[in-house]
C-alpha cells in the first residue's frame, strides 16, 4: 500500500478544510492509505510510517506556526537522521494573498529537507490564474472552486510520486496523464 | 528632495505596467523625485542616486529575472559596498497566484540586502483578500483595482519611509496615517 | 537616546552567547540603551521601546526555534500592525556550516518583515572567511575571534543604522567609517 | 544505467572545482553515467537525458549567478512541464561563510522546484563543523578537506537516490549505509 500522512495545524480550520481536499486529493490514486491527522494528534510514528507527508499550517507573521514547528523539533527530534528518503510538501492559508503563503510552504519545505525529505511543488496549473507551484495555497478559507482544486491536486500527485518512487508503478507518473493535467503551454 | 528609483525587467508589460503604479504610489508623497527606468535603461549612478528603490521582476521560474539579475551581478559590481544604508522593496508579477511571486521578490530582497540595503514588506491590506507583506503581487497584468492599489501602497510606504528617516520628515510616519491605511485588526 | 534590544531564546547556551556580543557592538555605539533579554523575559512592551532589534535563535530544522516564533505569535500579536518602522536584523547557531544557520536568520527576517520592520545585513567581512550578509552565524558556540567580531558588528551596524535613520546622527552612518570596516573590495 | 548530470557555472573556477568533487560522489554508485557540464555547454537535452541533476554557481548578492538562471529561463524554457520528477540539489561558492552559500542553494532548489523536480539536501556531516543540510558549501575554494568530502557526498547521496527511487536498487537506500555515515546523534 502507498501511505499518504496529511499533517496541519489549523486555529480558525481553514487550513484544516484544506487539510480534507488534500486527503481526497491523495485516496484518489488507487491503493492510497490516508491518514489525516491534526498536530496535536500526531505521534512520530505516524510519520515514519509514511512513504510521503503534506504538511499544513496557517501562514503566521510569514512562516509555519509555532505548534507545527515544536511538532518537528520536540515530538521528532529522536527521528532526525532515521527517516531520509520520504517525500513531501506543503499547503498553508494566509489573511489574503501577498500575505505569506509561499513563504509559509516553503518555510515548511525546509524543516522537511532538514529531514532528508525530497520536497516538491506541482507545475500544473488548476484555473487561469491558480498555481501550486511550491505548495498550495488559499487566502482565508478554501472557498473558491480551484484552490480546493489546487489542494486536491497537491494530494494527488504526492500520492503520485509516493506510488512511482516507492512502490515503481511507473503507470502513476504526471507525464502519462497530461489529457488531466492543467498546463500553460499545452 | 525625497529621492525615488523604480527599476523595473518586464516581457510581457505586465511587470511594466505595475512599475507605473508603483511610481505613481511614491510621487504621492510630496518633494518626492521619481525614476522610473526599465533594467536595460538603468546605470549605477541611478541607484546611487536614490534613497530608496523598488525593484520589479516577473518571476521566472520563481525567482527574478536573469537579465534583473545581471543588473546587479554586473553593471552594480563596483558599487557594492559603497551604497549601503539605502531603502529597498520589491514587486512581481506571476503567471497566477501561487507561482512565486512572493518567493521572487523575496529573491530581490536578498539581493537588495547583500548590497547593505534596509527593506521592507507593507502590513497594510489592500482589500480583504490582498495585501502586499514582501512586496506587490500581481497573477498576470494588474487588472484589479485592489493589485493596481497594492503598488501605489508600495511605492507610496517606500517614499514615507525615506522621508521619515533620511529626511527627518517624521510626519509622514505611517502610524501617523491610520485613517488611510486598511489593517485587519482595526 | 538610542534604543536597542537583542532578543534571544537559546537552549544550549550558544545563542545566548552569540547575543552577549551582539550587545557589546550595540553599546559601543554612544548614547545607546540595550536590553539584553531571552524570550522567557521579553514582553511586548520591550520591543514596543526599542528603535531596533537584534533577534536570535538557534538554528532548529533550518528555521527559529518553535519558542521564538510563539513569542512573536502570541506575545506579539496585538503589537501586529502598531510597531511598522522599526529596524531589525538576525542571528543564529547551528550545528555546523552549511546546517542552516542563513535560513534560519532568513526565517527571522521574515517575521520582523511581516511586522513592518527594515531589515538588514551587513555587507562587511569579519575576517577572510567570515561576513555577516544575512545575519551573523556561527557554527556551535562562538568560540573564534572572528566569530565573535561578526556579532559585535550586528550589533554595532544596528545602532549605526538607528542613530542615524531614527535619531539623525548622520555622522554614525557606516559609510564615514571605511577604515574600521573590512571589505573584499578595499 | 542510473543518469546524473552536474551543471555549473563558475567564474574563479571555485565552483567548477566543487562540481568534480560531486561528480565523483555520483560516480561512486554502480552502474551511474555522469554528465559533467558547465552552463555554457549544456543543453536542455542533457536535463532531459538526466535522472538527477546537481546544480552549482558561485554565490552573487545571495542568489544563483545570471548565467545559471539565463540557463532555465531561456535554454530550459520550452522543456518546462515535460521533466516533471526528476531528482535535484544544489552546491555553492561564496566569498566567507555567512556570505549567502545557503540562501544560493536555496534559490537553485526553488528554480528546480517549479521545473517540478523532487529536491533534497542531505542530512550526514562530514567533520563536526561542516554539513550540507540544504546543499554542499564552500567559503572560497574547496580547499578543506572536509568541503570536498560534502561535495562528494551531495553527488553520492544523489546517485543514491535515483538508484533507489528510479531504478529500484533498494540497497542503495543510505538507511542500510549508516556504518559509512556521520550523524550527529549516532
Amino acid at each position: 500500500m502507498n501511505k499518504i500522512l496529511v499533517l496541519h495545524d489549523s486555529k480558525s480550520g481553514n487550513t484544516a478544510q484544506m487539510a480534507g481536499y488534500v486527503a481526497e486529493g491523495a485516496k484518489s490514486i488507487a491503493d492510497t492509505d490516508v491518514r489525516l491527522l491534526s498536530v496535536d494528534e500526531a505521534k512520530a510514528a505516524d510519520v515514519e510510517w509514511c512513504d510521503g507527508i503534506a504538511v499544513g499550517s496557517p501562514t503566521n507573521m510569514g512562516i509555519l506556526s509555532w505548534r507545527m514547528k515544536r511538532f518537528w523539533d520536540d515530538e521528532m527530534f529522536h527521528s532526525w537522521g532515521k527517516i531520509d528518503g520520504k517525500f513531501g510538501c506543503a499547503f498553508s492559508s494566509s489573511g489574503g494573498w501577498g500575505g505569506g503563503s509561499e513563504m509559509a510552504c516553503q518555510s515548511m519545505l525546509t524543516v522537511l529537507m532538514n529531514f532528508g525529505f525530497l520536497v516538491f511543488g506541482v507545475t500544473d496549473y488548476v484555473s487561469r490564474d491558480l498555481t501550486l507551484h511550491y505548495g498550495a495555497v488559499a487566502a482565508k478559507a478554501p472557498r473558491d472552486e480551484d484552490v480546493r482544486a489546487a489542494c486536491h491536486k497537491l494530494g494527488r500527485r504526492l500520492a503520485e510520486w509516493t506510488a512511482v518512487h516507492c512502490h515503481g508503478r511507473k503507470n502513476e507518473h504526471p507525464a502519462l496523464k497530461m489529457d488531466e493535467r492543467l498546463m500553460p503551454e499545452g
